[in-house]
């Protein structure tokens, strides 16, 4: 289990590093990435330490949805950017880097600066049988 | 401005079309993905019809964040899988297809099935400038 406390978030989160802030409650940190992808790419992070968005508490997740709205649209409004993609990556296969869970906010410009993706779908198998499955494994169900 | 009242996902919603449905409250659905990038693939979706997530009402924004980390949680107890991506798409240059807002949580696999990202880092410029006018852009701020 990695240990979210050590992290670089971490120690932003508690003023021992400093940030480009964009937005602060009592919940959630909001601050520009230093290593972007495109101009005006930030981060939007819970105060609580924990590596995995499945592993967040219900109110520090629900914040961060609360406020990712008026986030993304002043960045659109101060960059001029129009399209963007929100990303949360969890674990080492699926890119995380920082053990501590994080939205980045990443403008797409046409000048192709952004996320870059490649798209291979597949077709869904025996898909209610999976649905069930994932349904019974709710927690609380 | 394209025109999300008419898209696949508000017809699932009105239960026009039949879905994989893996959980839903007053203001989220959630359902498999039909086209998965890997097995599991699935679908977080507002009730509130808007295309982008920047339109969307701090309610609706809130209810997909609260419910995303068990979702998440579900979705691994039931594939077994351990890394994921939750991704969300706003605007064709960011490969957004259907326009009516919608998270993917994408299982990882160590067959590399999953969401494949590049991601080509540049350095943040004039940060302290951009992020003001990031802050300042807020609204109500």
């Amino acid at each position: 289990m990695p240990e979210p406390q050590g992290t670089i978030f971490a120690r932003i989160l508690a003023g021992e590093i400093p940030c480009h802030k964009i937005y602060e409650d009592d919940r959630v940190l909001s601050f520009l990435d230093v290593g972007p992808l495109s101009r005006g790419h930030l981060l939007v992070i819970p105060r609580e330490c924990k590596a995995f968005l499945h592993e967040l508490s219900d109110e520090s997740a629900a914040a961060i949805g609360r406020v990712l709205p008026r986030i993304c649209s002043a960045l659109l409004e101060a960059t001029g950017a129009e399209h963007y993609n929100v990303l949360q990556n969890n674990g080492s296969l699926a890119n995380q880097e920082v053990m501590h869970v994080h939205f980045h906010v990443i403008p797409r410009y046409a000048d192709g600066s952004g996320l870059e993706l490649a798209w291979r779908s597949g077709s869904l198998e025996q898909g209610e049988a999976l649905a069930r499955r994932i349904r019974e494994s709710m927690p609380g169900s």
